[in-house]
């Protein structure tokens, strides 16, 4: 068990077999035994099978070919809708249009997003997270015609595995795990902890295709730059608003 | 281990036994394999095993006992501070003082903190969350001497069980799927989905202990009030915003 913890790697391209729907649903069902606060399952799951609905989806994740080409894409929502609409017709005046309960409802869907990634896995499928949910938001809130209340947080690509590819590498332990407290890097520590991610062979001629001069300046200058974060800032905040959680 | 998922259960009180360092060790390493966005690792974690240290951060979790008798609590933080550094020492300008890359982070802590709740129940260790991280947060940054671009998501007090609870219930399937869209609930679905769940006799106690003439009502009005949601709304957004994501 520890070891399929252990050796998964993120799968992007899938085989042609389908995914039973009786495994889909069990695998389902077990993400639903996460961790929930207050057990309010603050959560919805929108699962795509359709081509059609994929195709719709595609542009919102950049196109990324995992979309159309996985048997199963499940959008995992925060979702305030049902529990609201429970107090409401149990004489019950709910206070849940804020960021925190947003942010509580967020959480719900992150854990069970999780186990369902460790329960396929366990299944032999193999899943992808698409960290382009929250950029186009709004979007995806038209294409699964999200009510009011509930937010897209996470999306997996789901299927079983076309090929495994490598392992990618982690920081070493050292860089994410303090002991009591938080204990902030020096610069030779932050050199030392990224130095083997830096060497590795494939990082190298990640810069030289991408005409950068540091991996680091992959990240800020074509992955992640700060105009695009500031972006998709302003609209995954303006969306939390626009569902109704004010702030 | 799809059967381990399934019948897992919440743990709030531990043995005396402690955890091996070793397998502790183990535990995180394992947990670090989660998916992260674009291999940012964007987390860090607090371990807190000292007494002295557990009753500190008691009362930001509003003295739950599992946090002073639990042989370790976890603190997952969102971390761009060490992401930022490596950036800064590689003449790569990040661009990450935002909120999307606040919520990025996020993600990723609650992944890895997921990911170690499952490793660690597969070695018959059981965990706690404590939601209250989000509420006190400003508190948790200053017992844990967390730097700017740190914020505290999550904590799992972590023991073997001394004894095993009930499992609680959750909501039928149909109730947090959804085929294709999202698929609104009527007032009938509703009464429905959550019938089980109000008829469960100790619901029915719980009501009653609260002086409540609904389920939904101890919700509401005594576990998740909007006075607590609004204030702990302002403290973990002031919070973000003084670690340095700006919105």
């Amino acid at each position: 068990m520890l070891e399929l913890l252990q050796n998964r790697r993120t799968i992007r391209q899938y085989s042609e077999k389908e995914i039973p729907e009786a495994l889909l649903r069990q695998l389902l069902l077990t993400a639903c035994r996460a961790s929930t606060t207050g057990n309010m399952q603050l959560y919805s799951i929108v699962v795509t099978r359709e081509d059609a609905m994929k195709k719709r989806l595609s542009p919102a994740h950049f196109n990324q070919l995992s979309v159309v080409s996985a048997p199963i894409v499940l959008t995992f929502c925060a979702d305030f809708n049902r529990f609201i609409k429970w107090c409401e017709l149990n004489q019950a005046t709910p206070g849940y249009d804020n960021f925190q309960s947003f942010f509580t409802a967020a959480i719900d869907a992150l854990l069970v997003a999780e186990q369902f990634s460790v329960a396929a896995e366990s299944q032999g499928l193999g899943i992808c997270y698409l960290g382009t949910t929250t950029y186009n938001c709004d979007q995806i809130i038209d294409i699964l015609q999200l009510p009011k209340f509930v937010v897209p947080i996470t999306t997996l690509t789901v299927g079983y595995p076309k090929l495994l590819p490598e392992q990618v590498d982690r920081l070493p332990y050292e860089a994410v795990v303090h002991d009591e407290r938080y204990h902030d890097y020096t610069a030779d520590q932050i050199s030392s902890l990224y130095g083997y991610k830096e060497n590795l062979s494939e990082n190298k001629q990640y810069i030289e295709e991408n005409g950068k001069q540091t991996l680091a300046q992959v990240f800020t200058d074509v992955r992640y730059t700060k105009e695009n974060n500031e972006h998709f800032s302003k609209v995954l905040l303006d969306t939390i608003k626009r569902q109704g959680f004010q702030f």
